[in-house]
């Protein structure tokens, strides 16, 4: 399947506005109406699992659950605040005196109790206030000093390593999740068709991620996904290299990975460009992944029409490995197919050679992001995010830049 | 002890200019150059506690150790690249497919090993090949369920919990390392004397963060050390708040706390100024916390310049804490004193009531940021750098922002 080539350019007013703050103020208002039902469904994981209370520490969890935010990274400073509890009847949340005011804000549903780095101190004495003996703690999160520490200063208390209890919850997304992660993917969508007429040759990578970064900012974005790839030419065949001070050649690929975040909710999107005329190996490597991802979406969107079960991230990552096998590029594909996303870039469920044979929750938003990577010389990959719901009978993409070969400074 | 106004505001070429491509040249080579040493640190402390290998996972640890970078947030979509063991002989850094390339370019004396989320596996012949029977562990980042895997593929193998080790190392500061801090103070000084005149009743929070922000990345920084902080009014009692569409008005306070980041070292400061003439109660506010602060840094000063032994982090606390006590506002200082920084914005040592009783650690560099806040109505926090060397008789604020007493739109 070779994709055309676009008439024109794609311009800013393609693509849809950046949100509005009626759109926030409803939001806001879904994510209250939703935490209890969010916090009903783990109170139902933990009656099935035969515990008392769940502990978690990462931040997406805790901002799911009571609302309670920590910016990026502030969980590196913030110490145990934000650290929380839910018992059968009710959410402790912790906060030191720095976040003492804002844990009561945001999170009014919460108790809100002080902890200074002694949580072990508290902790029999909360787990009786939750009449806790057996309690799920984030095992993949909490870090075996947490653990051990825990451990020690309630014997009595049995700690149950739990993982991906929520996070299994997250992936399944409600609408105005989804609503959020495709305002995020208009905002990315809208600077990169903006950027496109101030990529010439001569520009650095560094000059254009920044440029990228500060469209998607001014554009409505809260901040990033996570920091702009912007490769050029054979820095292309670093999946997760960092924009340098390299200029941009003509007859290069220039590789752009990036997304936004609005309200925590986050974009990822990639996309190949051509520094002028592309050569014939080039756009064969192109047409190769973007037939490669095509298939993959392809074969999801066919199993909901036709009311199919679901294929499993594992085979939904086999469609478009098959593709690049049959091509001989197998060997320059080693990462996977995809991943969720949400409140974290990634998250399950995950469309790879070691995900799960279980079909694909719904409704989920995931990534479609094959590639090929030529070692030293050039990489290509496409990127979109997907919204799945079988119940609506839909699969649509997110991302709307389109995915046709797009020739700069020509 | 009150400190004066300013005559006129700072302007952008008081402060000193930013890195240019000769300092970073000569720091990565000072980084090659330091490793070896670094790691020979690192395997003293090995052979004192009777290990064979260190195992990490901690970004700033495999930076320091081995050259390879994450960038903020990038660990948390890395899974097990950049996790490392220091052997005897070696050093062994983990990279999938996407970080292989990269991580051969950044740790060249590294041996790069696939893995793909399965450490498990490999984990036994990993340990046979090191030769390691006892291998200390990053006890306090590593996660439960990581080591419940790597204990349960090796019951031979030992597991050894370690804090601190290499965090201990970092505390103490090479010359590169505290000249890169000094230069991400410079940005950041230099950015807020440049926003000054753009401060006016009526402009947001956000907009004031956003264009802060704007400022470091054009004028040098790489990044952000954390998202700048920008707090109007009764906001600004809150000490980790975010910026909001809170409009500023006069008579209000205007706190930033902002850094930037210069290859991977971070400065951090915090400045409260007045929107208009400040209330005396406010004014008094204000040179409180600025006599707590220069309480604490004349009596490390005085340490270091009469020989005496340097204060424990407690200690440090305990002169700004005197202060505000002394002022009966000890209630409204509910944080440390300060904290050390460098590749992590919080780092050892610790200024707090917490802190050991161990005497600072030297060279080192460390923020002294004390703070007093009124909830609901205002708060005050002036925070410098300030980097000491007992042998060179030094101690010197890095910050070079005025802390006097600055009206905006006045």
């Amino acid at each position: 399947m070779t994709e055309s080539r676009l008439d024109r350019p794609p311009r800013p007013d393609d693509i849809a506005p950046a949100p509005t703050a009626a759109d926030r103020t409803a939001w806001a208002r879904a994510d209250r109406m939703a935490r209890p039902t969010r916090l009903a469904r783990l109170r139902e994981r933990l009656l099935e699992a035969d515990v008392d209370a769940y502990f978690g520490v990462r931040s997406e969890n805790v901002r799911y659950l009571t609302g309670f935010i920590l910016g990026d990274g502030e969980d590196r400073v913030a110490g145990s605040s934000g650290w929380f509890l839910v018992g059968s009847n009710e959410v402790v949340l912790f906060a030191d005196s720095r976040y003492a005011i804002q844990a009561a804000r945001e999170a009014p549903g919460a108790r809100i109790e002080p902890v200074y780095g002694d949580l072990e101190k508290r902790w029999p004495e909360l787990m009786a206030s939750l009449g806790a003996r057996r309690v799920a703690v984030e095992a993949d999160h909490v870090s075996h000093g947490t653990w051990e520490k825990l451990a020690a200063a309630a014997p009595d208390v049995e700690l149950v390593p739990a993982a991906g209890w929520v996070e299994a919850q997250r992936a399944v997304k409600e609408p105005a999740e989804t609503v959020r992660i495709a305002a995020a993917c208009s905002v990315a969508d809208l600077a990169l068709a903006a950027l496109l007429p101030e990529i010439r040759v001569g520009v650095t990578e560094r000059e254009l991620a920044f440029r990228l970064e500060w469209l998607m900012r001014t554009g409505g974005a809260d901040g990033l996904a996570f920091d702009v790839a912007c490769l050029a030419g054979p820095e292309a065949a670093l999946p997760h290299g960092s924009p340098g001070d390299r200029a941009v050649t003509r007859g290069q690929v220039l590789l752009f990975d990036f997304g936004a975040q609005i309200d925590g909710y986050r974009s990822d999107m990639t996309r190949t460009l051509f520094v002028g005329e592309p050569s014939a190996r080039d756009l064969a490597i192109y047409e190769l992944v973007a037939e490669a991802q095509a298939s993959t979406i392809d074969g999801i969107a066919a199993a909901i029409r036709t009311g199919a079960a679901l294929p499993s991230g594992r085979a939904a990552d086999g469609l478009a490995r098959a593709v690049i096998n049959a091509a001989g590029h197998g060997g320059h594909f080693g990462h996977g197919t995809g991943h969720g996303i949400g409140l974290a870039t990634h998250e399950l469920p995950s469309l790879g050679r070691m995900a799960t044979d279980e079909p694909l929750p719904s409704p989920t938003v995931f990534s479609v992001e094959p590639g090929v990577y030529l070692d030293g010389e050039m990489g290509v990959r496409i990127e979109d995010l997907v919204a799945i719901d079988v119940a609506a009978g839909r699969c649509i993409r997110l991302t709307n830049f389109p995915r046709e070969v797009v020739v700069v400074d020509g």
